[in-house]
């Protein structure tokens, strides 16, 4: 949370943060200031201060929507300092050298925020040669303001609620719009008596989000036969409708440029043949399995491991065993969401990964078995939030069935 | 264009270059996959060969659909790596120095696309001292990503083109359905007597863009009286459609996923005050001027001087003779787009900028005029497209018209 600032940065010996960069794509810019709608800028922090957002001229009404203290970038007239210097480079470094001086920015300074790889390396290269009295560092992993994100106060958790309650009522829409089809051939088909599609799909879960008010810039999952068995397989466009065929429906919008949710289901159309039933039986069992252990205070690679030793007792390959794996049980079992949708914790099971589950935490549990040689791919998704008393609570509120009836 | 990277590179000595990162909000990475939709990865491309997309294992479908050369990273087992390592980032570089060895990376390397800064900087400054015949560089400004993308081959300017039309109608349909409203006090009202409100048409604007198969991860502003005068204001939700007030509608939207386009008209409902009509003829005529003025060859700051040269003489302030100004023309003049809604090449006045109008660019001429004081705000956008002869042809089909007529 955002008020354990303080405490991480003591952690780590940090005098002072600046999160740089655009908003977009750029969550923890987008966090500090508090989802100003700013096409970016810079937000700095001393220790035990106040941020301040260092905001351009033109974004003066909307940086202030961030309640941060505000600092004018134009006061340092920017385009006379280029002339000075001559190289952007060097007046980048200058600008921060005025900015800092105005601040009182001295000691461990840490940088934060997307930015162009390889100018970000000049730059800071540059500020730590140049700049006196500022020593600039950086976090590899575990970075304090992805530290911050990954618990929610008890807004930013019921703001994504919120999402997933719009995100199910989508996924609801969907399964009713594919249910209004009659089929033929073992396909649905529309009114004209022509194939539905999956692009076709596609575009009205497109509508489904806006009258929700969400987007997903990331895309949707919504993918049939062979593609459900491919992870990140999004659908392909001319594929048809066919009943008893695994159906994986992975979305994960968010508010307008706000917080993410995260969701799948996996139905048959009309009817699932036994091979789907067995498999979805096992990944709904491993879902309960894994849900009902949570418990705040314990490691969340733990849970990885559990999801792999539950699906190898039941005869599948997991990446437990094999990491190379593309049959069985393939990816982590979970991820944080937020104002990204992949965010800390994560669940993968390396030795550097020493996450603990703690109040706060928001995080996907998503087990599935996948093979593509069979055109068989199941996937199932809840949300788990651990409420500020650790209590375990699922924020997905969707049924889990496996056979949608068409075609009453 | 892609095909420019080769001499790109060769001009700055690169051997070879990486983008890395997540795809979203990363337009270099994600024109190096040619839109592959993947979540991220690394394409390594040496000069004269062919780039090599390096891929998740679960995302080798996707991978597929760049058309580049692929190279699964599961074949590096990086938790074995992670192991024996025992640190995230030297697991890193030593992941990077497999995959170098492999594909015969060696000299000059340069990188690119977003990443965190923090880490960038400590991963580029690891591999620097750890490589063996590598030297990592990168460029601070011009990168040779960021020129291949400034200049738009025939495919992508087609594309931008027809993102312009449906810009254009979602325009064109958004009048319509202010028109479509009663007056009442001064103001639209709908159908049940109640305020037609600036949040209400946001809501249709993103309704209309659903339907047109466009997105706006940025936003749109929509915004009337004082607000109309700040640039970057998106307006506020509960104003009200009143008449006679300068409405600023400034919409860039992309395609999913792909080629942004960015349109601006300005008008008033019902009737035009004196004032209003004579600043929206100072930009109008303005607009006119640069666009006729605009030849390939010349630099494109060159422009950004007659906006300011041509206000000035209007009796306008301008940032020309004031950088700090917050009244008058205070913006600058062009910006590419494509993949970013703002990318090269761009217009500003300083020395370092020497951006040459070339075939292939497409970019904005959006002059300004902003009173805030007296909650006037002014701006007409439309987009150029420098064609494979030197040919300057305007993308934006639609008028260009003060007075709205409402209440019929």
């Amino acid at each position: 949370m955002k008020q354990d600032l303080d405490h991480l940065m003591a952690e780590r010996g940090l005098d002072a943060l600046v999160v740089v960069g655009q908003t977009r794509g750029n969550p923890s810019l987008f966090y500090m200031v508090n989802g100003a709608q700013v096409l970016g800028g810079r937000v700095i922090k001393r220790r035990t201060e106040l941020p301040v957002f260092v905001h351009s001229p033109i974004e003066r009404e909307e940086a202030a929507a961030s309640g941060l203290a505000l600092l004018n970038v134009s006061q340092y007239d920017y385009q006379s300092i280029l002339r000075d210097k001559g190289s952007e480079l060097d007046a980048e470094v200058e600008l921060y050298r005025r900015i800092f001086a105005d601040l009182g920015v001295q000691g461990k300074v840490g940088f934060y925020g997307m930015a162009d790889a390889g100018r970000a390396w000049l730059l800071l290269n540059a500020l730590s040669a140049q700049l006196d009295g500022v020593e600039i560092v950086a976090e590899f992993s575990q970075a304090v303001i992805d530290r911050a994100r990954a618990t929610k106060d008890a807004a930013e958790a019921e703001r994504i609620r919120q999402v997933g309650r719009r995100t199910a009522a989508v996924v609801g829409e969907t399964i009713q719009f594919l249910q209004s089809h009659a089929v033929k051939d073992g396909a649905l088909v529309q009114g004209d008596g022509t194939p539905l599609t999956i692009g076709r799909v596609h575009q009205e879960i497109r509508r489904f989000l806006s009258e929700q008010g969400l987007e997903a810039p990331e895309g949707t999952i919504f993918a049939i036969g062979r593609d459900a068995a491919i992870p990140h397989n999004h659908g392909s466009a001319a594929d048809l409708l066919r009943l008893g065929q695994t159906i994986v429906f992975d979305i994960y919008p968010r508010e307008l440029g706000g917080y993410f949710f995260d969701m799948t289901r996996t139905f048959c159309l009309g009817y699932a043949p036994p091979e789907a039933e067995l498999l979805y039986r096992d990944v709904y069992d491993c879902l309960a399995h894994v849900t009902a252990s949570y418990a705040s205070g314990t490691e969340l690679k733990l849970y990885q491991r559990m999801a792999c030793e539950f699906f190898e007792e039941r005869g599948h390959p997991t990446i437990g065993s094999d990491s190379r794996s593309e049959s069985g049980y393939v990816h982590g079992l979970s991820h944080g969401i937020g104002l990204a949708v992949h965010e800390e914790p994560f669940s993968s099971d390396v030795p550097t990964n020493m996450t603990v589950i703690q109040p706060g935490h928001i995080f996907t549990c998503e087990p599935g078995l996948y093979y593509p040689d069979r055109g068989l791919g199941v996937r199932i998704e809840d949300v788990i939030w651990i409420e500020p008393e650790g209590r375990v609570q699922v924020l997905t509120d969707f049924p889990k069935e496996l056979v949608v009836k068409v075609g009453a």
